[in-house]
């Protein structure tokens, strides 16, 4: 559990979350515990419809890299723990809205909040999450994390928007396809992974390198998403593989197959993608493509290459045992599709 | 425009909103524009989507509460246009939100966003606002301002929450949905009227004032807007009368048609309302049975009270325009029925 076996033999043998799970356990305790306070109400239906989605068994990496960059400074009060938490809140306010705007059916392999308590539950307990969130770090004070997460709250969303603007259609480039992730994605880990240093009282070059650091991450761990919704299976990745494929979803292994393509095979992607025709013959041929083109490979040689900056990033700090948890973390996002 | 003749004589003849659109005419400008500013993104749909429902002739009030409260402790920098800002963002993703929740079709008379650009838009470029919200809370840098909008934040969605769970339940009473109203309508009029003696450096005894002034104002201004649902037409509400009737709301009107009626007319009530037969003969009958029972007249009379509320949290400060304009407000949200 954690852990997956590398196949490069460069670095460590495992690539593994341990070390960061084992140096936050003690915080994440207190990260659980507000979590199961603040997503409490009279009103009896969102705590349901926010406990569905908080024990359905993420990794909960985001608090992780918050309280990681918080220890790595020295810092031990209790303001990460709180921003911690609403860094999860923010994602879990996410999850339940973009569950709603992709119509999804199965989250980590279990049926999503809107199938279960419908559109309005998901998207008013997304709100009441986010509201808690922000109540949290105005609890915490510092104007600096509440500058840096709430921007990160607009980002996100303008990143949804830009991503339904782009569906569907075959023309986005890799370049905005990297905007729109880095927007949807990659903008949370960066500001979970910043506000460290922030509470610890960081210098200004602390803040950049782990913001740098999480930006990256998030672009790496976003492309490996990507690769596994055409290369694994429904039960290791805890949603339907395909799913991306069909929702018309235009992801990295899409738009490298599309631009490598014949005419032929752009009439494919065409009819897939943008005339929704995706059936599991075409799933198949999909794949098919995608292997023939070196997409796969392609999108995964690029996630290395986001992991590479953020190790790059994480190079000015002091060695401590948090330096290298992150850097296992990113090992440990990319050998997820090994 | 923006005037009424209100029935009773006891007050002004005509209650009017003029007061306080002039006192806050300069500021308004500065907020229209900061709205123009902050709605706008390189992603062209949040723009549209938001100038659609920015452009769509709502009064403004809210805002204007918090202009005017700012004024009336002498407040004249720029941190109360960027919270009167904040606080129309705020309820303009409400309404984006409420839409999808809703299913409205129609919004003062013009056709909702989701209606236009669809669900997705709706809650996506909602969430933007909301995060554009908070950064301009942000940037004001008052920590109590913060507090008091970001948890207006989480209970406006606790409310709307709270309704879900009512919804079509002829159990609810009197007071679950003054629960429910005062969470999802007269909280942010609470929290706008607040942070105006927030900036201003007022006294705690101002800021309970304004919050009083405002949660009982919220009151008032919600219940005349049920009793509007089932008393007026289409073209001078800007939505379809009984609008709350088909989506199976129960109003304080229907709340109390119900408790007064005879066992034939509460099966008439469970039809329409628990199981959706509320077309246009049976919304006929329903206004019937308010008329009946007075219904409509003692929702009314409720907010009346409120409005009194409204008044004597106001009774301690020093006569100002402001505050004679504030009370003009509460006059106005009611004389809305005559």
């Amino acid at each position: 559990m954690g852990a997956v076996v590398k196949i490069e033999g460069d670095r460590r043998e495992v690539a593994s979350i341990e070390a960061i799970i084992s140096l936050t356990a003690q915080d994440m305790g207190r990260v659980n515990e507000l979590i199961l306070a603040r997503a409490g109400s009279d009103v009896e239906m969102i705590p349901e419809v926010a406990n569905h989605l908080i024990s359905s068994g993420g990794k909960r990496l985001r608090p992780m890299l918050t309280l990681a960059a918080a220890q790595m400074f020295g810092y031990n009060g209790d303001a990460h723990v709180k921003l911690a938490t609403s860094v999860e809140f923010m994602h879990t306010a996410t999850l339940l809205h973009d569950d709603v705007v992709d119509e999804s059916d199965l989250r980590r392999g279990k049926r999503t909040a809107r199938m279960i308590w419908g559109n309005q539950a998901s998207v008013l307990v997304g709100d009441f999450l986010l509201g808690q969130a922000f109540r949290m770090m105005v609890d915490v004070g510092s104007l600096d994390a509440l500058d840096i997460l709430s921007a990160a709250a607009s980002v996100i969303a303008e990143g949804e928007v830009m991503q339904l603007g782009a569906a569907k259609n075959l023309e986005t480039t890799e370049e905005n396809y990297l905007s729109v992730i880095g927007a949807k994605t990659a903008a949370l880990f960066s500001a979970a992974a910043e506000v460290g240093p922030i509470v610890a009282g960081g210098s200004s070059d602390d803040r950049t390198a782990l913001r740098s650091y999480g930006m990256n991450l998030g672009l790496a761990f976003q492309l490996i998403d990507d690769a596994l919704d055409y290369g694994s299976d429904s039960e290791s990745l805890g949603k339907n593989v395909g799913d991306d494929f069909r929702e018309g979803k235009v992801t990295l292994p899409v738009i490298l197959s599309y631009g490598r393509g014949s005419d032929e095979e752009r009439a494919f992607w065409k009819r897939s993608i943008e005339h929704g025709s995706s059936d599991d013959v075409s799933l198949e041929k999909a794949r098919g493509l995608m292997a023939k083109h070196g997409s796969i490979d392609d999108t995964i040689a690029r996630a290395r290459h986001f992991g590479e900056l953020a190790r790059d990033a994480l190079k000015p700090l002091a060695e401590t045992p948090q330096k290298q948890a992150l850097l296992d973390v990113i090992d440990f996002c990319i050998s997820r599709v090994n």
